[in-house]
């Protein structure tokens, strides 16, 4: 499995179809798009836990689950956050004319907004594009993947195939990550989209359970966004239901595994960002201590600057583990490794090769390894970050005029 | 009350004497300094929370409060921490050898060490350098508060007279920040002196609740050292007292200033540095939530880079108070100030003059003030913080080698 290309063609599963155009919001880019499919779908979605929620968010958790979800509809350029009543009125505007002319109920139409905080949407441009929305329906994933980006390098889609044992589905990912043109944007996005047969609490389940192991366990700086949403969509076309536990399983595991694709193509996205940081945790005591410390790693500017620098600098990340609160006993028992070469052990430093390490760091990924000494427990988290660059402090120091 | 020249004579309350030498493990600077007193002093300390401790934090908090203390000696280049037994035994050695030469027992010796992790203490430079440390000793703060820099780019000293009923005491405070030459030096040091007759019970309650109120709210990266530390040192040598309920109100918020105004010194050199963030939240409902929030603000790269772009952003504030958790209700009653102009109020941005608030912003200090719908609690917090700008990831990118 790997990421789609991008510029060609990323299959939907059956049934789906997306589209994505410029509605004049932004200059020249794409800047909406939708995602619907010929047969009503199962919908579940996770959302961001800051407290300043976008109108959009509020609207699309207000109506999921739901079995009978017709079309996404997604904007970019301008967030609908921190807008008050007009904005509210204005998300729902935006699901009233979508749902008019793709021949719904406004309450079949999930929304998400991605942009600037604090400005008033441009609904009239918006609903000016329905018709041109729907006319533009394709079965490939770019248009809608591209619709949805702000200042992200790249568009991120993958697909994949999965053989359960009543015959074959197809899972597709999009997502967004964090990228500034006017800053203030900053927000994940991402939308599975099988033709798999679940029921709202499957739907759920599943995404929650792959939403926690992926896209909450990366971080480009720490700061959630106000409009954060994951959608799981399954239209069920391919007739294939999850029967058996193995099937459970296996789908389970595939979006997992989608997910966490995907968000590792948005950490590596990050502002700025030069390399992709991978924190292994492995052996701790506590999983919730474990994730916060795997993504405390990732968030801190000491070791994304090091890493960014090519250099080891592993008392940071020993510091660090232990203001999470990793218990100074474990600390002492640690085995930590870089790019594979332990660094770390035995309560001290370990005697490794400087320039074998600092040749292996100039690597576009950085691996960070931590073996607690609980491997009894069975705790292994993973978490994705980037490095911390100028270019980072230059894209987010402009001005938002 | 100010801070201290710096390169002239910060007065040392009556007894104290301190002095900074070079011992060798710096190439060039000051590495070595202690605070004695001719009379013994009551002390309390406050130390890191980091699970990760260093040698000197475990010695120097295994031995407070103590109304017996005669010296605190404190190197620069090596923090002592994550080094093991030896690290243990190095940090013993310094107390002992330093005893020895100032004619007490080493339990009447207080350590602290800021500088690279991991590395282990040159203890016999250290040793070596004890006579001249004793031989230099000065009735002014500065070769002390020189000799305990990394990469701060001033020394910080602030000393006052406080009037009491009994009499007039000193309070004389030294601090230093976060800077590196080398990589993985973030310490925050502290030390207190006054004259003043205190037992150790108020010893302790005044610097926990000062510290509390000052380093405790500033944050230049998020990272907590191994190695941070705050002592008040007491030697009664004024005979004054505190003996009315005014005396103990005045002693402590004076106190408590002098962290403050230390500890604003700190955030504004903190590394790559320009401006000092001010946050001001006030009518909170909860002062755990309240300070988790202004502390919040200054941890966020978004909004540390927009100050330093010199813009207001105030999306980002927003945003971040509510992944805090302050909760959308009160959001939507919020009045946000910067430099005193209102940009936010009833749930939508304020009609501000954007250039006039751009040219207030082109100033050192960039005050930010929250004000939350519950006055009648009484919850006021203040937090620093420093914009984020090139040169820190510049400085925290270089080889630790």
């Amino acid at each position: 499995m790997k990421l789609g290309p991008g510029i060609a063609r990323t299959k939907l599963p059956q049934g789906f179809f997306v589209s994505g155009i410029n509605s004049g919001v932004r200059k020249y880019r794409p800047d909406l798009g939708v995602i619907t499919s010929d047969y009503p779908m199962t919908a579940a979605g996770v959302f961001t836990q800051n407290e300043a929620k976008a109108a959009c968010v509020h609207w699309s958790k207000g109506l999921l689950p739901s079995n009978d979800i017709k079309v996404v509809i997604t904007n970019s350029g301008q967030a609908n956050a921190a807008t008050g009543a007009e904005g509210v009125f204005n998300n729902k505007q935006m699901a009233k004319s979508c749902a008019e002319v793709f021949e719904c109920d406004a309450q079949q139409v999930l929304t998400a907004s991605t942009g600037m905080i604090g400005v008033q949407l441009s609904i009239d441009l918006i609903t000016k594009a329905m018709p041109e929305l729907r006319a533009r329906l394709t079965d490939s994933a770019e248009p809608f993947a591209n619709a949805i980006l702000t200042t992200d390098l790249v568009p991120k889609t993958v697909s994949t195939a999965i053989k359960l044992s009543q015959g074959e589905v197809v899972l597709t990912g999009i997502a967004k990550g964090s990228g500034m043109i006017h800053p203030n944007m900053a927000t994940m996005l991402g939308y599975l989209m099988s033709d798999v047969k679940l029921n709202i609490y499957e739907a759920q389940t599943y995404l929650k359970n792959a939403v926690d192991e992926s896209f909450n366990m990366i971080s480009v700086d720490g700061d959630t966004s106000t409009n954060d949403s994951a959608f799981l969509l399954c239209n069920g076309a391919s007739g294939v239901e999850l029967v058996t536990d193995e099937d459970k399983t296996i789908f389970s595991q595939t979006l997992i595994e989608v997910c966490q694709l995907l968000a590792k193509a948005i950490a590596r996205d990050g502002e700025g960002a030069t390399k992709l940081i991978e924190i292994k945790l492995t052996g701790a005591a506590d999983k919730k201590l474990a994730k916060q410390a795997a993504r405390g790693l990732t968030m801190s500017p000491l070791i994304k600057s090091a890493v960014h620098g090519e250099d080891s600098n592993w008392g940071r990340i020993l510091a660090r583990l232990g203001a999470e609160g990793v218990p100074a006993e474990d600390l002492s028992k640690m085995i930590l490794k870089m790019q594979g070469e332990i660094i770390f052990e035995n309560g001290a430093p370990a005697a490794f090769d400087r320039d074998k390490l600092r040749s292996l760091l100039r690597s576009d990924t950085v691996f960070v390894d931590i073996e607690l000494p609980h491997p009894d427990k069975n705790i292994d988290v993973m978490a994705w970050g980037c490095d911390l660059s100028k270019k980072y402090v230059e894209i987010n120091a402009e001005y938002s005029t």
